[in-house]
């Protein structure tokens, strides 16, 4: 049974990793009959935010691994623990999670930093020559990595120009993709789909997930 | 186009909604054409459970609309503001939520009492003829509230033969029932399916609230 590794960044749009598509992505690959290795860093999320009210809860804290256990069901490891050896592809949900707490992105833009354990796993998995997915905002992610190291490659986030100049400026090739598709760069094996960065409804979201999952599990 | 009133309590299998079994309810709504109508009780949860180590986090207190907003992504009403007229049909996920702040059977067994507004719109579905369905533990609420109103009626938690003695004295008839199906009374307007009370796998919650969502809709 193939493992595809799940990095996780919290549990909510807003702060954490974006529920639905998280889900989205487990289902796939259960139904895929593959097995998901969830995982998460073990550190303060970059803040709370209220989800009713959209604001900024002030003077509260949660930890990523911990809101993360929310999604696993409380089958959850450390990213610290785990490596390339440990899964045959991984992927990457997305919420401002991925973009507040996996690497700074959402604050610093082009000038971000990743997370040391997740750019570590992004690159051993690069270096393995499995396949690497990211969904909605997390591509951010493996650009500021893969961009950093200089590794031509192709992304998408959707069609945002904002964010795909920046994506650009970290040293991505970014190529506008509709909502319910993904983008595959075959020669890195590396899959991403713009879920929520585009989609109103969670069926749209789920259909470029779905596709995402289907060509990562292909690509093995 | 369809509404279908969704009620949540919290975000996490161990104090609010099982998360999948919401993210899949969704999905399945959507995915029929239907809109889900998210809504939940403004009150403290019962307790905040740490999803990586199952302990009890002694001090903290979240609200059961505000975290169930994270599976809504904002979207969704305080429970107190509506009635059975904003939708068609009405659903429960599961979650130790529906156990813990949807009512008390959690702590109470068959000695429970319901939140008054989770009450209410139930009555009101059932009065108005609109189905209504609940899912994993989630029928000990309908038992409760039904049972306690003498109206004869069949559901489901699975096969667990505790809690189906608890759903038996608060006087539902109970159907046992396997973990990818669900069972109907038709009479009543009533489905229910075990999900998580028996999967091992999201696919098998899956495949039972699939089929749970599509014979609610087809009641409408």
């Amino acid at each position: 049974m193939a493992k595809i590794g799940v990095i996780l960044s919290g549990c909510g749009v807003y702060d954490g990793s974006e529920i639905h598509e998280a889900v989205i992505t487990l289902l796939a690959i259960d139904r895929a009959g593959a097995e998901a290795v969830c995982m998460a860093p073990d550190t303060a999320q970059m803040h709370v935010v209220n989800h009713l009210s959209g604001e900024v809860a002030e003077g509260e804290t949660r930890n990523v691994l911990v809101e993360s256990a929310r999604i696993a069901r409380g089958n959850i490891k450390d990213i610290r623990t785990v490596d390339v050896g440990d899964f045959d592809a991984l992927i990457l949900p997305g919420g401002f999670g991925a973009a507040k707490n996996l690497c700074d992105f959402a604050v610093k833009g082009p000038d971000c930093s990743a997370q040391p354990e997740v750019a570590r796993l992004v690159r051993e998995t690069v270096a393995a020559k499995k396949p690497l997915a990211a969904v909605c905002i997390a591509p951010a992610v493996l650009s500021r990595v893969l961009g950093g190291d200089k590794l031509a490659h192709k992304l998408t986030i959707g069609t945002d120009e904002g964010t795909a100049q920046a994506l650009s400026a970290m040293g991505s090739e970014h190529v506008n993709c509709p909502v319910s598709e993904c983008v595959i760069d075959r020669d890195n094996k590396i899959i991403s789909s713009p879920a929520y960065m585009l989609a109103g409804r969670i069926s749209e979201a789920a259909d470029g997930i779905e596709k995402t999952v289907k060509a990562l599990i292909e690509m093995i």
